[in-house]
């Protein structure tokens, strides 16, 4: 994997990339759509490709559980199983390990739990997880890392910042040894400062290819965020792609573009689209809602993708009231869409030169709070 | 409308046919998908079309409960509300008022009954029913009729029979005054053959521009649906178009293609693959089955439809265990192009004048009861 900054407005600014894979070229900053179970929710992978995705996320911690690894393994790996041909990112688990799990518990050589799925015990190390990611096929691998909720203790964060940076020395000698793809590094540390930027000082010096930001955006307010994120950045190699885990609202992707992240994911652009909520240039609308019961503009009547040129708000929210899956779907391409046409968007004002002020611009313009 | 009988192997006998509608034409025998609430679930109107279904059904009881014919009319109609430029043809609601109504009383004027969906009492008229079908904007239009279940009582389906002839000519009135589109007549007349013969000489009589077959393939042994098709088939005016309600399994098709039907929609196919059972050539399959965990194959091996060119059972199995929507969308539009491709290909065997042994060819081959 190779990374190349084509354009960048100030050290630690915002930033114009390209991440080259063996599988495509990730032009940055880039919006990574969710497929969990190798399938992003709703759409086939040509579908995902037109939201202009060139790289999409699926979740090792799931995919262990169902299919399982040797399912997909003898498929040809998660490319040829979920027919997605581009780059695929896997997260390794321990966000789903510490939110999802029964009966977690963690000891320093890994995590023991029971799964969501049918109460069976498990047991995932740091190796583990490196083994794993490599019997999918993934092309960018994550490390196993311990994740904080919002709020904790300064003790808590300590101890699992210790533990995620004991787990990266190990995924990092493992993946050398029998990785297969590219590891980054995670950067936790929790809400304190200094504890970020410690922990980003020692993810660097492992000297990962790539660094993820991950337990942010988990409920702390968002200036908190901003100022967290601006402090990890500052400490991160400069000429490394920098991805933000669990970040898709509007304001949150732009702000964390202007603080020079380059890759990002989200389940929630998908997630809230099948219960209705439909991105649009003036903010989130929920279609469900009786204003649009006889409204015949698209959904978004300033988006050119294809749900919003072949449908109004009065028949998708039709299908909505009707519970008819066409809804789910047309929304989540949407969605999708949306956040696609709007990082493309950005990497031209980068092109440009003018970030910030599109940037204002966009925001002045989308009027809700994500 | 016009019907146009291109080639028929003998009276009463199976025939290749065009209706032509304002709307384009459609090539008979075929298959039109169900779209109850003005969607075929989970696909879009372009796929639909993929299917190779060149009509549509929607649920005039469905649509007039919900959004609401208001809705539908200011949209423009049912087309421009669902996307669909092609012909529609429109259920009336007699089926489901007997099937999915609550307290249901139904006199000679009409039936009132309460909404399954909140319970608010509604009253449908034969003339009601053309008036909710010209606001819906649909093409082929179903009077109300009475259904009956199996078994039956001889003095219900003569009651029945008397209600349904006295009702398709109040509806024929109204139509000539005040319908739009073209009104088929429906023969009813429960599982005497003699009832049934009845019903079909008087609706014949009424001059309709097509007939619908209402009632049969409802838990009665298929032999008696046969016997009973080709007594109505024997009855109707051979030039006009034959429509039989709610037949779509695999035999039941080709038998009735057989005995002279033109036209056939059913819910089975794409409420089945809902739940993972796929058509194949060799008979249905439940993709749930965990002997397809492992199974690189198509869906169908022999099918040419984009889902299975791009998915195997394996992925397709993990989509169905994992409740991933694709799932349920790729099987749909699977099983709606089987068909689409079946009727095809029963239109070429009718072309070449060898219809029967090519059916006997295909059922040989598929060994499952439906």
């Amino acid at each position: 994997m190779a990374f190349e900054i084509l354009h960048e407005l100030r050290p630690g600014g915002p930033r114009l990339g390209r991440l080259r894979t063996g599988r495509g070229a990730v032009d940055t900053p880039a919006f990574i759509p969710v497929g969990t179970n190798a399938t992003v929710k709703a759409l086939t992978p040509e579908e995902v490709a037109e939201t202009g995705a060139q790289m999409v996320l699926a979740n090792a911690f799931h995919l262990y559980l169902r299919p399982g690894p040797e399912v997909v393994e003898q498929a040809g790996g998660l490319h040829a199983f979920m027919g997605w041909p581009g780059p695929i990112l896997t997260d390794s688990g321990g966000y789903q390990v510490f939110s999802l799990a029964r009966m977690r518990t963690i000891d320093d050589d890994g995590v023991t739990f029971r799964s969501p799925i049918d109460g069976s015990a498990h047991r995932l190390t740091p190796e583990a997880v490196i083994d794993l990611q490599r019997r999918l096929g993934s092309d960018v691998v994550m490390p196993l890392d311990v994740c904080l909720g919002y709020p904790h203790e300064l003790a808590e964060a300590r101890a699992a910042l210790e533990q995620t940076v004991r787990w990266a020395e190990r995924s990092r000698a493992h993946h050398l040894r029998a990785g297969s793809g590219v590891l980054f590094g995670i950067v936790q540390g929790g809400f304190e400062p200094a504890l970020r930027a410690e922990a980003a000082q020692r993810m660097a010096a492992l000297n990962f290819v790539g660094y993820a930001i991950g337990g942010l955006s988990v409920g702390e307010p968002a200036d908190r965020t901003y100022a967290l994120l601006e402090g990890v950045v500052a400490e991160l190699p400069p000429q490394r792609p920098r991805y933000l885990m669990g970040v898709g609202s509007v304001p949150s992707l732009l702000e964390g573009i202007a603080r020079g992240v380059d890759l990002f994911d989200c389940a929630l652009p998908t997630r809230v689209a099948r219960t209705g909520i439909i991105f649009t240039a003036t903010g989130r609308i929920n279609i469900r809602n009786a204003a649009y019961r006889h409204d015949l503009q698209p959904p978004d009547p300033t988006c050119p993708c294809k749900a919003c040129a072949r449908t109004t708000r009065a028949y998708l929210r039709h299908l909505f009231a009707s519970d008819e899956m066409l809804g789910p779907r047309l929304a989540t391409y949407h969605n999708l869409f949306f956040l696609g046409h709007l990082v493309a968007d950005a990497r031209e004002a980068l092109r440009a030169g003018h970030y910030e002020p599109w940037m204002r611009g966009v925001l002045a313009r989308y009027t809700t709070a994500w």
